[in-house]
């Protein structure tokens, strides 16, 4: 009895550290509920990278660069925890480049790494089987309907509780990435094809969430 | 003295366990092995960070998508571990868009975050003190050199082992981005003032590396 009582307090220990480490490990908290989408079906797995991640790199025209691309690292969400929409919101203040090159000239990219939410196993970053998306599209800022501005808000500050304290005298407004196209490699074989309209209606809610 | 060796084999699987989730949760390898400069040293921080990176963002203008800002998932390396000279090498096959672009308008920029080393511990991605850097330059093929090819190929090789395998018919090149700007956030106040001579001739190893 001892011996068992022993053995419970060893698992019990066991336990504890593996939530522990797994929450608190390089800080990341993870976002992960729904499970990883086969890569053939293109549209649900682009979604799934999308809504399953908190920040990736926005690239803008950086005219002040002589042109060059400028990416930038951005925090990001397209909606509550696994009712994204696809639609990459952001939170910007064009006391940084990024919203200010986008003021000048829309033309913009998101690109995501499926290596950051650490669902690659030991993969390298760049073996096409460890997944990337880039959204290629037009970056503004959302001010005219109130329902996206509420909606978009509510999907930020959810993710990212942080900014609702960012200081006021910043200015921060909401840009989001209107999408034009889709480059997205998640196996062999090149980039997947994959239509803006076909990633925008993948049914979310008919995949697996894991509890 | 059964008490005790009962407490040592708990200790033991907890260390074991400890070692085992920094190493493997999210798939990382540890590259960490020199301490977090202070932010306020802008050039040795910024070598700090590209070093104990193994991927980023490379940003080139895709001139079959309107001209717009591209970003690609890529892995690079500055050097062997610890011992990185600042520039950062590619290695990349025309099967890609990127590499493609680099050779039509080599004006690039390439980007990192710390959050994606694990050093950020619960702040946001957005928030300035987890830190951000992006080079701005030229994408070059590296060719003429044979004693840079080989530096870089051995860079490369040594932080990513995979690619040595990778399929010969790809026509991987190895390709550097000739910085000429350097946008680094890793503090409140904005980005830091650093030029690109200040960050190419910051002694490494004046720094304290964590045996």
């Amino acid at each position: 009895m001892n011996i068992i009582n022993r053995a419970a307090s060893i698992l019990l220990l066991l336990v504890f550290f593996l939530a522990f480490f797994q929450n608190s490990v390089h800080g990341r908290p993870l976002l992960l509920s729904m499970s990883r989408p086969k890569p053939d079906d293109a549209a649900l797995f682009a979604r799934w990278l999308v809504s399953q991640s908190s920040w990736g790199v926005l690239n803008t025209i950086a005219s002040d660069m002589g042109g060059a691309p400028f990416g930038n690292v951005v925090s990001f969400s397209d909606g509550l925890p696994d009712k994204g929409h696809g639609i990459p919101y952001f939170y910007l203040t064009t006391l940084d480049p990024t919203a200010r090159n986008a003021l000048k000239d829309q033309r913009s990219s998101f690109t995501i790494s499926e290596y950051a939410i650490g669902t690659c196993g030991k993969k390298d970053p760049e073996n096409p089987s460890c997944a990337k998306i880039t959204l290629v599209g037009k970056l503004k800022v959302v001010t005219e309907d109130p329902k996206e501005t509420t909606f978009a808000q509510t999907a930020l500050f959810t993710k990212h509780p942080e900014m609702e304290g960012w200081p006021k005298s910043h200015d921060f407004q909401i840009y989001k990435l209107e999408i034009e196209e889709i480059f997205m490699i998640n196996w062999f074989g090149g980039p997947k094809p994959l239509t803006v309209d076909q990633y925008l209606q993948a049914k979310m809610d008919s995949h697996t969430v894991i509890a």
